[in-house]
């Protein structure tokens, strides 16, 4: 891949930043933005921090029409010391080109794309929100923008890196929220873009959601398109179970977004020295092991929430109340280990934190 | 739904337009486009038609990450006294509104739409090429808008229309395509978005039409997604079998697109005296009654190419010609006459030519 510069162009009109409190999810956006542009003829090139501003998008650019797009969550934190931290973020570039392979869009250097991210935190770290729980919340998104009304993948692509300091995902926070068993709609199928991160999955999962909400859920669980039994996904969440001394989650089978925040769940309960297992696992058989009393918890995870406890599950008539509805010891164990880890409050086991500050200046080969 | 009125600003710019043997399909557009937004206070407002030009939209614009678009296609056709005609326009503005209900974006008034829609056609007229199976392509469509990162409905929207003059479709014209059955990736599934015209559907569909033009094949036939065993569609386009005395299209099911021209196809048929059933159909099947000798005709029908056939079908090893792989009976006589109609120079037997000329005048209640 060819060798990249990175130019910035400054704002000139700051914003004022909002106080920590006024912060919900996803709202506010900073001043500045990572952009960079593919064509046929020069491949990624002309990447470059801007002002925060409008895209200038052709009416028939293929995204508005064929839905193809890909893109990334993941989080700033501050340390203690006032260090901006991310958390594993190979990872989320590595799904972002896996991503890229389902959707036809050519790769990205990963490497460039890390390096760029990091220049962009730094101008931007004083978004980052110092408050309990706070983040900056970091999208990648690829676009796809040649002007053409035809079933083909674009010629055309721009990334953008867009940043939003966010407050908690829910306003639930870390309280156990309740859940339907979705049985009508499907997001994703085997052979389908379930694994890949892509507007079209979101947007199949709106009307349940929908429904849902009208009826006094938080959320759904999926289950798979074809039989309609295996456990798939919990809302935009991956989800576990602690069945009797066993922690289990989906198995990843090409409908399931292979979560960070899943692998980091599972490295961890390893660690402690749970058994955790990779399986199938049908309603059936949950609801089954809930009828022996053995389901002793129930949580999803996600980069947006990181942990979120599931206390109650309805399968039509059928209700799955888990740990009294409170959160469960796996839950909040996690929740706070996580935490811990991703602002710098404690010892990180894995390595999965890179401090932006010490790490920006390292060159790119 | 409140009254609306429509704002017209010329473009003081026009393009020299191109020629028509210059024209390929969707790569150019004319020069004014209708837009009209929504929001949660004032509904659909603002309707106006504007000189053709880029968008300007928020990168945190909810279609760039979550994918909540619909879309819609249908062609405008010159008459042979230079009358422009629309081709059951009705029809497409009903299935938007049917699209918006799955993808949850709000109802748009389809009679006001088809008036503001007649009023672009009259405005860019000189457009719509006149040569020989050329027509002005006509692509409205729905976006997302409202700057937030959060898998909900979005609150604003902006829907437009674009007008584009197009040559054929396939470069093959009405020769016949070779098509591979396609028994990995997935389109769509019952319960997903497959009956509505979103773009994830086609996102989704990219992976399975490259890796079958590295093999040779111009589109692949797609199986259900659940047994892979039912015919859906052909690439974007509804499908057809002769078998028999019989004329075969697959049942809507909800993954299956709801086609105008599988409508009219079938209309056309049975006006004929053909024995047409929409029905369950898998390639078993298909395979058995070709080994019979039975299947006598296969083509694809959509708006873009109005009927393609099939010349050859592969499935794994097993190869099955139609019709030794030239153009059938049924195809070349739909083709004629939805051609015949959409231009006006034959009897319309069902009145489903509108003339933008007459009708335009006509108050919308």
């Amino acid at each position: 891949m060819a060798e990249q510069s990175l130019s910035v162009f400054k704002t000139t009109s700051y914003q004022e930043k909002p106080n920590d409190h006024e912060l919900s999810f996803g709202r506010t956006f900073t001043d500045h933005m990572f952009l960079m542009d593919y064509s046929e003829e020069s491949g990624w090139h002309d990447a470059r921090i801007t002002p925060y501003q409008p895209l200038q998008v052709d009416p028939a650019a293929m995204v508005f029409h064929y839905g193809q797009s890909v893109f990334e969550g993941l989080k700033a934190y501050l340390s203690p010391e006032g260090e901006p931290l991310l958390f594993r973020p190979q990872k989320n570039l590595q799904r972002l080109n896996q991503s890229n392979e389902r959707l036809c869009i050519p790769q990205i250097d990963e490497d460039f794309l890390l390096y760029a991210l990091k220049q962009l935190i730094q101008i931007e770290k004083d978004w980052i929100p110092t408050s309990e729980g706070m983040s900056l919340y970091i999208r990648p998104t690829v676009i796809s923008t040649q002007p053409f009304l035809g079933v083909a993948p674009s010629t055309n692509y721009t990334l953008m890196i867009i940043l939003s300091p966010v407050g908690a995902y829910y306003k639930e926070g870390i309280n156990p929220v309740k859940i339907a068993v979705e049985n009508d709609y499907v997001r994703a199928v085997r052979g389908g873009t379930g694994e890949a991160k892509t507007g079209g999955n979101y947007a199949a999962s709106l009307k349940a959601q929908e429904v849902a909400a009208q009826d006094g859920y938080a959320q759904v669980l999926w289950l798979d398109g074809v039989e309609k039994r295996y456990i798939e996904e919990v809302g935009s969440m991956n989800v576990f179970f602690k069945i009797g001394d066993e922690v289990v989650t989906p198995q990843l089978n090409g409908s399931i977004l292979n979560g960070i925040t899943r692998d980091s769940a599972m490295a961890l309960l390893r660690h402690w020295g749970y058994h955790v297992t990779e399986r199938v696992i049908t309603i059936d058989e949950l609801y089954t092991e809930y009828e022996k009393g053995n389901v002793l918890e129930a949580f999803g995870t996600g980069t947006a929430a990181a942990i979120s406890p599931i206390g109650q599950l309805d399968w039509g008539h059928k209700e799955m109340v888990f740990n009294n509805g409170e959160t469960g010891h796996l839950a909040k164990n996690l929740y706070d280990t996580l935490m811990g880890i991703q602002y710098g409050k404690i010892d990180d086991p894995f390595d999965w934190v890179i401090n932006v500050n010490t790490a920006v200046s390292t060159k790119v080969s």
